[in-house]
């Protein structure tokens, strides 16, 4: 995997009428998101949601591969009518959408010559000029065309295919983080965490954000930087804080 | 609440630096579009994730508010230094950033004189001609300004403040459904499910979702639509194939 050293960041389009109609609970985000980051060093700064639709497709992938640096879509690239991901894709950038040989041959030794159906055979239809992304738990391939690059929307066979990715993917630095919960309200720490928040600015990334668990509030302070001794220098310095207004720390920390 | 023949449309807004970087897992897209759906007949047709950044908050909201008949914000109106939302829409639509009277005696009501501190009273600026939506769990109120309506990023909170924006909404048609989970594989129903989808167009919308239970695969048909004639003839079809085709249904159906 080849590295750079600037900032590496990506979009994450997830195509799926069921995700935004509320019937499916999407956990792709949150493990594309922090899989990209510890493996890659790749920022996720964008996702959207959007419906199986052709021409949202289109604006969508035009409008993210030319503000981000990768975009990583899910959903939409199955054997059925409502799959309709690696058109969409082949018309956004202009290309034919055709049989890919290596992905055909693939599932006709996966499924066996008699049982490859048209809807199977559908799932080797894609881009001309992509690349495939291997699939190890269920044969069908994904594929990268450009910087976008097209998983599966089942969160356990998308997981199944990260690995098969890295090699398009140029590292950028990593996102270290470091995280306390205190027993406490946003509004008590909140004077200090903006001075700390300006003394650190850009170069730390400070987030507080309230919770409730077993029937007490609290809060999870968090610290992300690409930079380790910055990230310390203000963890010793939030820690003071900490002290100096008396505040306790959660169990389990 | 008002009624509207037409559809009404929605997009949903999630500031938050948590959710992007995967620390947060999101459950606040499937509850509020199923919400608006069951309650108002609005459909969420776009849901943006995008981080605390003052230029990217103002470029989303002036975006998606030419293009939806509401926004919904989520996140960002809390009393800490990364909560921007407030500032950063009076900026987008040009009103100055000012204490709301009404909120700001919600507020100290709410803490009482002596503890209502700068880091609280940040929780009552708001942009100027914004109405607020009331919190009945934790005071601080949201706001409507403009078709942007401003919610935190707690689910327990959000939610207790849906019914109090009801008010502020054009209710249009519900979206019906109805699905049936087959223990088959898509490939085998993909071109009678594309016949019916086409039978149906711009009538009844047609998902197929494959999953795993219990160590069987299986599939969810999902049948969505306004029209609930439509929709009942629709699933009728739909039986027939079944029966034709001779797939069994997942117990607990």
């Amino acid at each position: 995997m080849k590295k750079a050293k600037k900032k590496i960041n990506a979009a994450i389009l997830i195509i799926g009428n069921e995700v935004l109609s509320g019937r499916t609970q999407d956990l792709n985000v949150s493990f594309v998101s922090n899989w990209l980051n510890v493996n890659c060093g790749i920022a996720v700064t964008e996702v959207r949601i959007i419906p199986d639709i052709e021409k949202k497709i289109i604006y969508n992938v035009l409008d993210l591969s030319k503000k981000f640096n990768y975009i990583f879509t899910t959903g939409g690239i199955g054997p059925t009518h409502d799959d309709i991901t690696a058109l969409s894709i082949a018309k956004a950038f202009k290309v034919k959408y055709e049989f890919n040989t290596e992905a055909y041959s693939i599932l006709e030794k996966y499924y066996g010559k008699k049982n490859f159906t048209d809807g199977r055979k559908k799932m080797a239809r894609m881009p001309k000029g992509c690349s495939l992304i291997y699939n190890p738990s269920s044969a069908a391939p994904g594929f990268k065309i450009k910087n976008v690059l097209c998983l599966p929307g089942v969160p356990s066979i998308l997981k199944s295919m990260m690995e098969n990715l890295k090699n398009y993917l140029i590292k950028g630095p990593i996102t270290l983080s470091s995280s306390i919960n205190l027993q406490t309200v946003e509004s008590y720490i909140a004077l200090e965490l903006e001075k700390l928040q300006n003394k650190y600015l850009k170069k730390v990334d400070i987030g507080s954000y309230p919770f409730f668990r077993l029937g007490k509030v609290g809060v999870s302070v968090v610290l992300r930087s690409s930079n380790k001794l910055q990230l310390e220098s203000c963890l010793k310095k939030l820690n003071i804080i900490i002290q100096n207004k008396k505040i306790k720390l959660f169990k389990n920390n």
